[in-house]
């Protein structure tokens, strides 16, 4: 498969850095991004010069690999409004951090001529924007793939991804969210009801210990990106939230009642699960 | 007021840090720690070789300084074990991480003739141990005393923490358990909780972001020390466990409700807090 136009809807970190690896490790690649806006415009055109459309129809229509890297409504939105343009053959993929609702809006939005692989990259970051973004940004990470290994454009895919030093490993959409939702969407659930739930005044300020900032790092995150995550993992994220609080509810009673070997019960499971980690 | 002999009951991480930053930085000072076992003595001893003692009585009887670096109810037990031993004038501190329960021990079970002075370094660590320990373990770490700043003894104390490279900052006893619940004491009860709720199998290891691993780095934190924390904090902690798990059921129920402006204002509102830390 001959790749000359490859086009990325979303320009902010994860697309950024996508365009920079690109660039940075296929010089041949020609790689445009998108800017709905004049201000996105000028903002992206700064990272990828002369190569920014605000026409979604003439980006897409000869490019042979096409990234969406939005949030997850955003992506399917945007498949809805790229589908009568996108090029019979074209790779199409996306980056978001759910895979069933992308999964099942690009069979029901997108033509059959174009060969869908859900990817992603397990590298996101508190940080939003192309101004954080980088040509190393993928670097050693993960990468999840949700389409099926054997398939041609799979493989095209992988090699694209293992060229920006990425390691893939493969996972069914369902399985993935599943998965994700505890080790991802729940963490970010419990930091962003972490700092609403805290009061830290000005004065009170250095009185935090360095674990309260490991543990709200991720309640920076955007508003857009995990909203979409959330609803779109609902399901998941729901059964997990109740697990946790289950959790945290047995060590408050057990605190409440002065039950110290079941607190010291407790903690020692938790080190014993950690060290499995 | 002239110190000769220190003496430190407890040589983990932080018993054992506070014995080499003082040696290090106070060479006139002679600098003794206890082992209540031989295989404690045995490990104590290559780090302060010959200044070991398995005798509290003999420890203390003339130590113008006598530090508790011990979990809160084992400082509280060696207030009384040592209590006919101390040396008139002696200055006694605590290291504990709840500071109200050990203020009245120390009321109830020490001397008149010695001086207290509660002092809660924040630079504990999810390690423990004297093989983890180093001199420079308090440098550019604050220390809360909560004693009065007047006292002559508090500045005694102000100075030594000082020259160990820390900040004081003066925060009485009550104070500082109600904003350590907050800061510390949930966010532990959390990600022990977090680890307990989320299982991951050896296979999934690879899908495990970044963000997991900074959520519950302090699930490895000790049993011990942490059951008696959760205990002598109980009533704030209780509290500080009620708002996070009605800001998490906020979020949750929003969810399920699908309540998409909702959650992205319950987002924007976690950032912002963020922002102010």
């Amino acid at each position: 498969m001959q790749i000359k136009k490859v086009a990325i809807i979303g320009t902010g970190l994860m697309g950024g850095s996508l365009a920079l690896a690109l660039r940075k490790n296929f010089p041949d690649f020609d790689v445009w991004g998108y800017a709905r806006s004049e201000e996105a415009f000028k903002r992206v055109d700064k990272y990828l010069p002369g190569r920014v459309e605000r026409d979604l129809g003439k980006l897409v229509k000869d490019a042979d690999m096409v990234f969406f890297a939005l949030p997850v409504q955003a992506i399917i939105d945007h498949f809805q409004k790229t589908a009568l343009f996108l090029k019979p053959g074209a790779i199409v993929c996306d980056l978001a951090s759910t895979k069933s609702a992308i999964e099942k809006a690009a069979k029901q939005y997108l033509p059959k001529s174009v060969k869908f692989v859900g990817c992603h990259p397990l590298c996101g970051s508190e940080k939003s924007g192309i101004e954080h973004s980088g040509p190393d940004f993928y670097q050693g990470a993960v990468c999840v793939i949700t389409a099926k290994e054997t398939r041609r454009e799979t493989k095209a895919v992988v090699q694209l991804w293992e060229a920006l030093g990425m390691t893939i490993k493969f996972v069914p959409a369902r399985q993935h969210d599943q998965l994700l939702s505890g080790f991802s969407h729940l963490p970010h659930a419990i930091s962003f009801s972490l700092v609403r739930a805290v009061e830290i005044r000005p004065e009170h300020i250095d009185l935090v210990p360095p674990s309260w900032k490991a543990m709200t790092r991720i309640a920076q995150s955007g508003a857009d990106v995990w909203t979409d995550i959330f609803l779109s993992n609902k399901k998941n994220l729901l059964k997990d939230i109740r697990k946790f609080q289950a959790a945290l509810k047995e060590l408050a009673v057990s605190v409440k009642a002065g039950e110290k070997d079941k607190i010291e019960q407790i903690i020692k499971q938790a080190n014993k699960v950690w060290e499995t980690h």
